[in-house]
């Protein structure tokens, strides 16, 4: 039920060419509609500077393109995540203005101002393995409107690397680490900072890391407390829980 | 939002001590009142029959008592299940007419006169270490008003027992079979029958059984194609399910 | 032993030309073919409608034409799954008539009339990467003589998209309920009507889904009551057990 | 090597008493202790209003009670988690301002003012069993600084109930959902505010619940993007981990 | 259908008294009844020595009672496994002949002379933790009718204890090798017979063996050509199999 | 040390030639040689008639090729298993006389008469995707000197197929089954016969049959007496285990 | 077969009361017999402050004070680990002069001086919580002639707390890391030094931390490559694989 | 901080350039820059025929590439793991002097004079499957200055062959030992011999091997003392952790 029809049959109430119990047989017989009305609302402000997002994995370079393009028609950022590179070249043979992020694997295309928030996230990670993860986290903050550090290359194994970010680290308002193997990186990183940590299981390693579960179990079972975890290799998930929480900051803060 | 405070906004509109948009500013801040308005007449038609349910595992004595004191008030049948025997003991001391099964650890009161459905619901185990989870399914579909046949002791290892049953099985409009071990019994049962089967793994077994996950994936890959699964050892689940299909099959007749 | 052996068997004793324990003892030694002969009726009773099925995964492209062709030749409809592009191809050269439907990978021949049941069947999933599993469904139900109503792209992510589907889900019969990553989709759906619901979880996510585990996990789990499950990706299996109510509803409402 | 003795040996090569290479070596061979001296300060800074915390499952009643008085002598506030009736009577016995929760299995000593954050931490979940879970989250949460508002038995079996909180879960500064079973209560409640919402699978559920790992899986495979995860029981985790956000906020808004 | 019932029909059809027809019709009716009598004559066969077998885990001693009480009236040996100390009471109380092996779990009771097997079976174990499982495959094979040695303290750390034993396991027909921890011992006893060796994995161990799964998966991947497995302490299970191969080679001897 | 060299080095103590502490000496310190000495005495006799094997998964075609050929030239029959098409090719441009069975994906090359074993053993599988695994094992029995019969599409889901068969099954001197998904076909054919039946669950099926695991788990726990289990796919291991039962028979009629 | 009674036979031979191949066919059929001789030699080398090990879980208290006295009464050191408080005090009511180690789960009876190995083992863990396995390594160690430092309390959490032990870690020969969670401890060790480091996954934990599995899925994934691991909670494995490091560098001193 | 920079600021504070409070901020304000130093001595240290390492798993052709010449440009010897043949013809292409070693997937590039380290370390496996992660360990070790000693084809399906190895073995300072499958081959390996042995469970085998789950959790069960485990397939890192055994005996001898 649109806003306008629930308007429309109100006023037919009050002008007496209805009855209460009429509208209310109406109302109760449709129940989820006006939810749809109260949604709309809410998905209005939800949408300011909010891209619209298509998850590129089991999806044929087609229905990725046609998804894209009737997303594109709404005037919204998109964001594709997920994309191989035949999809990106198919999407952008008809959107040209779609920048695609190899490493990443995702796929931008920006039609509106986004949001600058005060402050900024970082993200850190170990290696090279670890960056399509990463920079999946970096550019999905960026397009919801945050400022990214990016600290790669900082893996435990050389701890004066990270220790030399400290600065950095102490200052961001909250961290996306992603680590692959052992997964040990965020619980050294919470033990430095006082933000929130959100831990990015990768699914970099071999043998008994299983694709990933061995970082995952490190992760949920730190004994670092400023830590909660993701899934595995979900870069997105990180960066939309990171930018709850700075969103809700910037509330706060005005 | 009650009906009755639904029916009063209304009227006040109809009466002009309102306006349209006072409404539908009331409407949209509070949008899932009136779902709950939907909800109570929903939950009336399914409570014909149906009785409060207390899940007793990991609630105390005590918990589990007060629970079923505070159901029992409303008028409704209650059942209780996962009952301990200490607990039992508890709500019988308060509500002497509960009835306690102590191999299905169900606690029923009987507070209303249950609907008679048409045909009946045979329940089929192979051993005694499945009885509690099959009596856990007959007690509940039961009360949940329908008639149930139970076939006990018809493991597959004596095929004869089994295939001995088979009038009750053709006739039978929903079955459900529980096995533990390697859980072919449904299999076997389905095999039999044109009827929906629903297969119910139970933890019996040792070593390689895993608690039931043996059964549980046995079953799940069956070869049979009128087979569908609930969770280890839920009986209660699976006469929930069957009740849904049998009161479809009711619906549908009259 | 075939009942026109049989016959021959009992006729020969009515007429003196063997005794008794001869009988006795020739049905006593060979016990099971008279389950082959009471299975010939039963089966026949089952194939009205009921279509032939080759499932194509593991078989190659030759495998799956010789079968399809065999098959072909009992004048039955003949429906195989999991047919790779190619086995399509090379079945359809040899029988035109075939129809191939891409994205549910399945190959349907259809040579007789097939039932017309009452009421229909709904197939619910949430978006475009559960299609395969949902169409298998749908089709396989439908070449079962069913009506099916899909409703697709009604995840939980975007409730309203479901609620607006209210209506076609409680008139529904029974519900076909697919979902991917953490499977909530059946579960949602099992609370917003009386039907049974099978659930479906499919092999979509990525990381820690482990292939449909974290879904099927979730739908075993489930709170609902109406819910039971298939196996991983199992849209054949589902329609299969759906289609075993809708018959015993049919058989029921005569 | 504390500040004091830094100051003094610099002292003393300012004053000629020493040299430059005598200050580097022994720098040099004792590099982790101005580590220890920097963590002094960041220690000091971390510890207004927050707890020492003791971990009790197995422990000793001895060496429960033991830490504890060790910890009450510091003057901090004193948080022990897991602890067993029979722990907290031993320790009470020597502290007998300890107060004892028994269904949050939480013992805490409080001998500081608290901090009075603004705001407020919902902490959600779905019946009786997940109590102990929530209670350890809220309580740690309180001891924290944060003002805690409870939301309890609001499972999604009876979707009305939660909806009914849906103002308190909006203005909530971040939630923490407890769900054992299938564990879509995260879900469910992510996807009606936009603050960060914490996931805290519970060991709660039976068969194929496997002690929570089937809510884990449905968490962190959930579809809503403003959800991260703790471990299974963690709500002391949780909590912490929503203290670290609402913190952050806190120094923001100043 | 008895025997008897089936001779007294088709006397009355070679009495002219009923029509090959009508005896047909029965026959087609209940088809799985001439099935039981054909199992009849099995049974007995299979029954020479053969004893009943309860298996008592979760059983409560009166039903474990029960059965062994109902069991012995036949006549038979009876055999329970897996009976706690209180169940073997509760039934020698009753029985007072039958006799109770406490390690090995087992409730004998002879009733009947059992065979004497040509040849003799090998039971090997490592070492004190095994001896419940190696029991309860001796005591079986024993009640089975087979000679038994028994080969014990035999484990992988101590080879020459093994190897000392060389000649009787030469002289085996069949071996029955049950270890914990990693399983290696019936790789290392199967690389010095040509007899078949069956594999019992054993719950003994601690952290990874998982309760027996790491022996489990050791003996199923062994590289040696003539193992198979039975499953995790399934003593039982082994004595039975090894049965079936002593068995067969007195049916081929005679 | 070859038995010659004991021999003469025994001579020469005779002799006077050495003394006793000097042999001693000798054998004190290689005391393992003469295990190899023992060693080749058993090897001959294990080889008359046995191919040597090839495992050729993991192997490039030039290492398959390499090792053919050096065995090929002790003149025993070699037997390749897991051998890709284009390794059988590459031995095959080598060794024309080696004969590549693709379905069963065996290289043979016969150069000894083989044995010819009394009886026959019985390899059973459900359907065309259970055959490489079947075929490998029938090949292998067959090189070994076993007279195979093949009973072939006789799953559970056609139990009359299966039934038809029952000769055969009650004649073999063992049994060979293969079965997918949920593996029940041992368990039944088990339920028929008295002959140990060796089990081979096959990786064939989908979702939650995990490569194999369900139908693996579901024969470990068969409640048959007369099973045992080898590897997943391991037609290999289920011949050579087959014909060390047959091999023992032999020696035995003898 | 003993040195003596080789010797014996070579004499004999030497002497002409036996001839070569009398003597060949002894050894031939006895092939072992002289590995067992070999042994004798190897076991006493070994045993040199070795004691004999008694594992005491799934033992009754009984097989535990018989074993340990039969042990003792070799006149070598005795250690028995995994023993309940009960066994201990059995033991020690007939063998007052074992000692109890409560924490440890330990029984020692020293009755030889035992070695004093040069450089010392250190023993690094988190938490009173992984102290049974840490003091399991160090007193193990310790009736392996090891000198131990202890270095508890040091978990990741406080990192300063473990860099003020860096001179002990460095001048360590081999050190043992015990930790439970997600087991970061051995690789953060591991990286400050260059000794090898043996981690023991302690089943310290909750949740998602799978009795260990977690920590040592960490451990084997550690990215720092100075790391081994042994079974979870093996503190016992842990101290004699780093007593096989110790002895051989001793050797390698001398 | 590097050390000229810390003697610069200490030789002005000691000519009066400067503050002790200065000099203390400066240090406390950048107190992990020291821990760099200290690390910078530590490194050079440990550089000495240490190579600079690339893992080349999940690296594009390009960043192996990439990163290998800036690691060859310091004159370090350089080695890379899990080099796919792309890549190494892509490095070679730069570099010609880098040498790909195709099994072992390595490409080692030597600069500096290695280390010639006191003794030699073994490196047993059982077959040619094995031989890409036993290649892996070998020529890892050797590129940190050990002598190697390749006892391939050893499996303990071939006993005699790894005891006719018994002298390398016993002779070797420490044993890296591969193995697949049921991966029994280190324990039987720890058995022969007082040094410590590396377990390397290799991904060798099919079924039930799990890709060297099987093995791996036999190795951490093995009922041998001696024995540490490292990551399935890790050559590399058994090496490094066998180097840091012999580098330590190597530092005690001098």
């Amino acid at each position: 039920m649109s806003p306008e029809t629930l308007l429309k049959l109100l006023t037919e109430l009050q002008q007496g060419k209805t009855t209460p119990q009429e509208v209310m047989d109406r109302l109760a017989h449709m129940p989820y509609e006006d939810l749809e009305f109260a949604k709309i609302d809410h998905q209005r402000a939800l949408r300011t500077g909010m891209p619209e997002v298509i998850y590129g994995a089991g999806k044929t370079d087609e229905q990725v393109t046609e998804i894209f393009e009737r997303m594109a028609k709404t005037g919204s950022n998109v964001l594709a995540t997920r994309v191989s590179s035949s999809a990106a070249e198919a999407v952008r043979a008809r959107i040209p203005g779609a920048s695609h992020h190899a490493v990443a694997r995702t796929l931008v295309l920006r039609q509106e101002d986004r949001l600058s928030r005060h402050g900024f996230l970082a993200v850190v990670c170990a290696g090279t393995s670890d960056l399509p993860v990463a920079e999946e986290a970096a550019i999905t903050a960026e397009v919801l409107g945050n400022t990214v550090t990016r600290l790669y290359d900082v893996g435990v194994a050389g701890l004066h690397r990270l220790l030399a970010q400290r600065k950095a680290l102490t200052e961001a308002r909250a961290i996306i680490a992603c680590a692959g193997m052992e997964g040990a990186l965020p619980t050294v990183v919470a033990g430095l900072v006082r933000a929130p940590v959100i831990a990015v299981p990768t699914s970099v390693g071999y043998g008994a890391s299983f694709g990933g579960i061995a970082a995952l179990l490190g992760m949920l079972n730190s004994c670092a407390p400023n830590i909660a975890v993701v899934n595995i290799d979900n870069g997105f998930g990180a960066a939309c829980f990171a930018n709850s929480i700075l969103a809700a900051m910037e509330t706060q803060a005005g």
